[in-house]
């Protein structure tokens, strides 16, 4: 069987790792390129951990469109980046999944707000398509361009967006607390990710502030068919991989808040998605869903104090990103939506 | 001098640990007696680690007030045990810190919907004082029975009470979000608190039901003179010490809502406390408070958002359980507020 | 294609749990049933996490051979129960790979003292199999009863034998300092393997008295031919999956004891096994073998102190249990030998 | 009462921040200046968690030894560094303790090879005293310039010194295998010490080839009287503080190998010493010392492998570094050993 050939920018990278172990085991790619300029030349194997083929593959330095034979381009580069590599790939005729948050906000205001870089063009913008699968696929089916979700957005967003499409809670209470293992915050050499800072600790950060503030709102918006305004305070939590979220909201006062309604929003949703799981009276663990591209979701209304509380949970390396864009990659280019993801 | 005589009770848990530890330090005060039924004859060095002094002192069974010679007794016993024990520790004249939850909340139905156990007697109640010194240091002073509070409502207490005295908060629109450390469920023998289970996890608990809820809705009513109900999600984190609450609230649609508004509250409550560091422009961090019997307090105030976020954390072991109960007792027994505890 | 039907035994335990994950993906075998009988009728995904396929699996309890319909069977049990349930498998032709330590040694007096349980009979454990694929799979490919090795046991004789079976080490210079992961306790409630008695925390145990010991001088007495004696102190490390161990041994003073004898030794002994990597030049980390069935070994020779180091690394629940019991079912079903294990 | 002013030099990094909090607790010091270049001017409350006191105090430039009022100096710099500053601090009159590498080999040749860096002079190092208190603490009462013993080295030379003293084991047989929390690397940004690298994982570095080991051997020969050669392999571990030894040896042939002998070796050299626990019965655990200045050892004879093993345990920011620096200090300036220490 004809393999698709697919390239990894930011190889080195922990979502770029595992990228590259996910599209390892995948039956229908092929891995012909990690690209990772400053490792450029070092065995992959020296910085990965685990990887069951390839052992010698070496990291590359990318030179150029021009010669690059790759069809399907995965970008793990840091933000602001990606704006400079996308058009000249798409040009090329490339398949581009970009796991940043350059290609994610339709308001290039909020872009340059959130992440101080000059947005992505308008013309680019335009062919960039949201790759949340549950709530976008057919779109994201015919994409080129594909916006990788961030790991908080998809958290909060998949645990909102049935009860917001349902016209279930009030769309300006919401408040969302998310926790993640340090993994999110990339790899690189910082006193403040340093074992001894992180270790029996814990921190908010950008509180009220976080560049992924603004993407759930643009997809809540648009899936709930009203403005949607969330407050969000991210955590540093002392684990490697996973995030957890606790979302409260209140009931919406026009509907009736008995607690199947929630409950069937979920399951009508989410039913017949492969990656999510619903469960009402399961409390949510991030243990259950560590590599995996599983999101666990809870559910507890609290009555006496007008609330409803959702969990989610997910690995933020795979659903929260390249589990994620693999099963994006899986839609655009007619795979099996759960390929190489089981 | 003459040294006070203590005893502990619990003595071979993690909060009973901290108070041999702090009592074995305080220089007002002797250590007389670590009760531990069933760790009697055991070393207390073979349960507690990096006692400095007292390393032959053995837990022992306790047989009765008749022969108690402590002057002051700390109760860290499963909640429940305390009711029992607390009405013949009175009669001796003796002065109680009970570290449980039993002798908190003033409505008995609440205690015995949240503890499953009955309430201590009225007669018992209308002599417990709750002994949050920020808050109530007047009625410690004179105290025999002083309630200690939980680990979490003092964090959440001491973070909300300014706003709410102040009435800058809506008292129905808190959102409290709880992470606290292992040390917090008890030094118990069960699968769910095993080092596998806790760790590379985080999971939501009681989620909007947790018993602590009563006790925080009961001291924030009394503070800001208003009902106030609140919505309290806590989490189990992979770290041994420590609590970190984030809470949001809605400005109080009365008053002004500029930022000062809220620090000044902060400043103006907190300015001359010795254990209440109130920073608006620093995140708090476990770590800075870790094995100390500080509280740090930081707030964001989001204005397009319309919410006020409000962040603490503490050692729940220190300033959430032993520490406070040390500072309870500095203040009872004449002693300087800090002696001890620096 | 038809599929092998295999039954895990001890299903509810942290190997058994991992067997379970690795057989649901295995092409050439169908789990037909997870055996725990304290948690029978308890969904299997309540206790394990991550779980690809079967969420609705249930455990069973066992209700003897007669109805049992599995051909391979996986005994993940604590030990001395598999000594009583074996006879009987086997009997009913089945293939049985016992991952505990009941069949594993052939001096019973040795079991009996490090077990303290009575040993297997001598007709059964004349059937019985170490499973050591790289040293030992003629037999395993012919065997009905493997008695899969012991974590530590794994990683210590991988790392001696080569050096054994080429005589460059002194055969009673043997030190061997383990470091396992807690998962290497199995899944139980006990204080001393709660999280905030084992996190931040080294401790060693059974300091020279480990019941692994006879288990590695067996092997490598076979495999040197020569009375091997080691001394071996293993260590309780906060981490959840992987065994590190360090080795040190006098160069035999018969032999050159240039550095490059010692590598010849490893890569002529593990130049074609599958799942061995040795590396002289790159020190082994525990995160290169976690949840993968590699082995990492590394070598240090010292002159000016006349000692070789070597350190290898695996993950104990799978090298080190349940993916060398795969592996060793590939051996003895005729699948090759790396399926389901990459 | 007059107190002595301390200065720290290079207060910013981890053992920096120790001394600070010691010495800040202890009633005849008074801490004046806390030496931090790219730190100037930053709050120590900004770096180092839990301070008591001196929330207000910032970190200076040191500019010279002329306006320099502290009497006594802790250099708590990188290797290297202390070299180019003792001479003037000498000649001002001051006492050093120099927590670094740079004065603890006499011989040049050997502190050039392990530290890559010129050696002191011969006339600095003729000044210098082994800061050793179990072992050395006459010299150390009437010493100028202390150099403070390393980590590891402590918790080795203390676990062995009393059985090379009594001649109880063979001074060739030695294999240390040291497990050290992260803070012995010092505070810094690199990626190999990022929560994500070290945290689950485990690794040797500088495996037979560490800094310490001429050190080890330095001290040991001295207190035994005999050439003693050790081969050492430390371990990265993932928790914060904490150093846990495992020695093996062989008990020397020329004397009876009787338990009580090394029992009694202990407890001869140790009975009276304040900071060393000796049990044989109890196995050492880093739970017990950390944050303490005790070292814990113990004792397991395995006779018929003919090995001794020793397991000691210490905090390498406290009897590891900080809290034996202050120890010196204690007996250099005529204060109680263990002032400031329980």
């Amino acid at each position: 069987m004809k393999q698709l050939k697919a390239a990894v920018f930011g190889a080195s990278g922990y979502s770029g790792g595992e990228l590259l172990r996910l599209l390892d085991r995948h039956p229908s790619v092929r891995l012909t390129h990690a690209f990772a300029n400053t490792s450029a030349g070092a065995l992959v194997s020296s910085v990965h951990a685990g990887r069951a083929h390839g052992d010698a593959m070496e990291f590359e330095s990318f030179d150029g469109v021009g010669s690059l034979d790759a069809e399907i381009c995965f970008l793990a580069l840091p933000h602001g980046e990606a704006i400079d590599l996308v058009p000249a790939l798409l040009e090329a005729g490339k398949i581009v999944i970009d796991l940043s948050g350059d290609h994610r906000l339709t308001n290039a205001a909020e872009y340059e707000r959130f992440y101080k870089h000059s947005a992505a063009s308008t013309k680019i913008m335009s062919q960039s398509v949201y790759g949340l699968p549950e709530w976008n696929s057919e779109a994201i089916r015919s994409a080129r361009l594909i916006a990788n979700p961030g790991c908080y957005a998809t958290s909060a967003i998949l645990a909102l967006a049935p009860l917001l499409a349902n016209g279930l809670v009030e769309p300006d209470s919401i408040v969302i607390n998310g926790m993640s293992g340090v993994s999110g915050a990339g790899r690189k050499a910082a006193i403040e990710y340093s074992f001894v800072e992180v270790n029996e600790n814990i921190r908010a950060y950008r509180a009220g502030d976080h560049q992924h503030t603004p993407e759930m709102e643009q997809a809540l918006t648009e899936i709930g068919g009203k403005p949607v305004q969330v407050t969000f305070i991210p955590h540093l939590i002392p684990i490697t991989r996973g995030i957890y979220t606790t979302i409260t909201a209140r009931p919406s006062a026009a509907r009736d808040g008995r607690a199947t309604r929630f409950r069937d929003a979920f399951e009508e949703h989410y039913g017949d998605k492969p990656f999510v799981r619903f469960r009402a009276e399961r409390i949510p663990e991030i243990r259950r869903v560590a590599n995996t591209n599983y999101i666990d979701i809870g559910l507890r209304v609290v009555p006496d104090r007008n609330q409803v509380i959702i969990m989610s949970t997910l690995d933020n390396l795979v659903k929260g990103a390249a589990g994620q864009a693999v099963q994006n990659m899986n839609l655009a280019c007619g795979f099996p939506e759960t390929e190489g993801l089981l």
